[in-house]
């Protein structure tokens, strides 16, 4: 029965039951973290073999004659762009191979723009004014990246195919000061959704007042599905865009951190021959390569793209009945009671939970209380604040599934006492 | 004989015996690079080792139970932090571990001071002057830097000591757009010069009229002796400074990339608890932490500063007879002939070289033209520009003894010829 059709006294009983329930949990001194995308051990434990590709008999040498323990290839050894090409769906040509981490890929990035300006336009730190869209919910980097430069950020809406194209089109037509947009296309952080391909057409023909707008497509999750047989497909941007008149329209970010290990991995760029132009021409100021090593060794561990499909199988065998035991449980606890909405991905690395209309802050300082840490409310919009106070991020990939089981029946737990509470204080104004 | 010595005649009989040797030598397809400062594969294949510490049966956790494989640790993990501590001779809470470049800390920490400034000062992109001061002749790849970034380059003379501290003292004191100079204060890049305790304890008592003045010293050759029994003590820097009273003057920069893997090391800048708070503001928003597998990897193969002390000796022994060759092959070859000047470092990886004015691009040019490649001559000037032309860096780590003899020979060969040819023009003239 939905909660606001029931009497003030059902619910003041509920209330009352719910709590005991509560103070119950609380005494079982919880120590569970549902609040970053991180693998679990069991996830890491599948990319162990990764360290022993590589041993001291080893030729480190690349086809091309490479040595890949000395320096230089700034832009990555070939066998590299060619696995992350096929990961990417992009031609190896079009890539960069970087560090470890795509997020410092995406910040040299905005940096790159600030400092210098993108293929001759004005560097952004010479504007008064410079505003990239955010896609709400969205990730909590990302927006922290253009907070800390200073960048202005719109949110804009997302539904179920993507972020509202018709007020991206019309943002990005009318102000010339916005710049970017933030996207996470596929099994998007935090709701899980994949963009439609009506969204992918429509981003690709963006007619941008700024010559220098640039998507910004952190395609992170672009092989984390949870399903053989039910998988998001995406349009591949960079080709749509050349089909569309539009090649430099896009930035392109990947890597390996949640197939191999975060923090060991291997980052990318895929961007048009022009854009590539650009950056090479500051890359090669920054650094004089990156780790070739371990760019050999993720070649040599999957071998090719079909090796890394049959190791995200491995991923998804673990991470299904995670995801599967949070939508369970939701909508055992939470299916008929009227108090929240929530997606069920068929891929990445998290939920989508809207609640009720100011009660996301709640039910996440409800869940600290009793030992289960979620991401903070409104780390999902830009600046932290999230109007209407609903967005909650659920990350179920780290607890262990039994631990999970706790959290999520925790989580429920706070949704509902706050969610009647709120109900209640809502009668009485 | 000196060649300034000899009549006219004499050289023009000599410059035709040069030149008879030299068509000789392009005869022999010669095709060697003493241009960069890359380790030879004899050294590469002393840390082979690297790739047997870790394999599948590795625990990848560290002392404080963190686990390597997963997110985290933005500073780096304790271990890494203890043995690049003794490295760099600084207390482990000072340092911060970083990627596998050194160089791309560096155009991090200026890229920083651009977009955001230093603790708090006014970012050098809102200025309408920035200014380093560049001791010379430098690295090439320091001005590349600077000079990207719009920053006013200004030469700063090199003594057998440093820097001329009283040019550096002055012109830091009068000019507050003066932000920052370039040091490599051992084994220095090119000459091989180390810097005295005088000018170490100069430089950790300057007073710059900008606040935000940093000296960036990259101590990239601090473990690189070529011998047991005579090496260069540097005084250390942040510790001088924090004696002194200036504790936040100086980012000192370090890396592995040529005690190990050029590419395949990691990097670590060490600077004062005010700077390093400075710091991690900006780095937590480009990235969740570096690549802790690979600081692990570092640590377990060296297991403290004894082993890596060890292990450059063996690095020392690989290139002890390099230098050697190309000092006897320039003492043999040029020693009587007064038509230049060179140094012979106790370390390091240059031999610097000081020819007849005007002459430096000539000598680098003939040497081109039968098969030797060596750094471009002005490289170690900002902007490329030798206003001398006297300035060339020899780098004899890379080709092996035997190649490197006859590189040597060239080199002493091109030298002679344009010399010769410029004592006759000037007799002309």
């Amino acid at each position: 029965m939905r909660y606001d059709e029931m009497s003030k006294e059902a619910l003041q009983e509920e209330l009352s039951a719910l709590k005991k329930q509560y103070h119950k949990m609380q005494t079982m001194d919880l120590h569970l973290d549902m609040s970053r995308g991180k693998p679990c051990i069991d996830q890491l434990d599948l990319s162990m073999g990764l360290m022993d590709v590589l041993d001291s008999s080893s030729d480190l040498t690349c086809d091309d004659g490479t040595d890949c323990r000395n320096y230089g290839q700034l832009t990555g050894i070939d066998e590299a762009r060619e696995l992350i090409g096929d990961m990417m769906e992009n031609n190896p040509n079009d890539i960069i191979i970087y560090g470890n981490s795509s997020l410092n890929v995406m910040y040299d990035t905005v940096s790159r723009a600030y400092t210098h300006g993108i293929m001759g336009n004005t560097p952004w730190c010479k504007l008064d004014k410079v505003k990239f869209l955010c896609p709400v919910p969205g990730y909590d980097r990302h927006f922290a990246i253009t907070e800390y430069f200073g960048i202005e950020m719109i949110p804009v809406p997302m539904n179920d195919h993507g972020p509202e194209m018709a007020i991206v089109e019309k943002l990005v037509a009318e102000d010339e000061s916005i710049k970017g947009i933030w996207c996470v296309p596929k099994y998007s952080n935090p709701s899980g959704i994949s963009y439609s391909d009506e969204t992918v057409r429509r981003f690709a023909r963006l007619k941008p007042a700024a010559r220098d707008f640039r998507i910004f497509w952190d395609n992170a999750y672009g092989m984390h599905h949870l399903y053989d047989d039910r998988q998001d497909y995406l349009i591949e941007i960079l080709a749509e865009c050349k089909r569309a008149g539009n090649p430099d329209l896009v930035y392109k970010f990947a890597s390996t951190s949640k197939i191999t290990f975060p923090g060991s991995g291997i980052a990318a760029l895929a961007t048009s021959p022009n854009n590539m132009e650009d950056i090479k021409k500051q890359l090669r100021n920054q650094t004089i390569g990156h780790d070739k090593v371990n760019q050999l060794r993720h070649v040599r561990f999957f071998q090719d793209i079909h090796g890394m499909v049959e190791h995200m199988r491995k991923h998804a065998d673990i991470l299904r009945p995670k995801f599967e035991m949070v939508e369970n449980t939701l909508a055992e606890e939470l299916g008929d009671k009227g108090v929240g909405s929530w997606t069920t991905p068929l891929g990445g690395y998290f939920i989508g939970f809207e609640s009720l209309p100011g009660c996301a802050k709640k039910i996440v300082a409800r869940c600290k209380k009793a030992g289960v840490v979620m991401t903070p409310a409104g780390a999902t919009w830009p600046y932290g604040k999230d109007p209407q106070d609903t967005s909650i991020r659920i990350a179920p990939t780290f607890p262990p599934l039994d631990d999970l089981r706790e959290a999520a029946q925790l989580f429920c737990l706070c949704v509902k006492i706050v969610s009647v509470e709120k109900i209640l204080a809502d009668r009485e104004a």
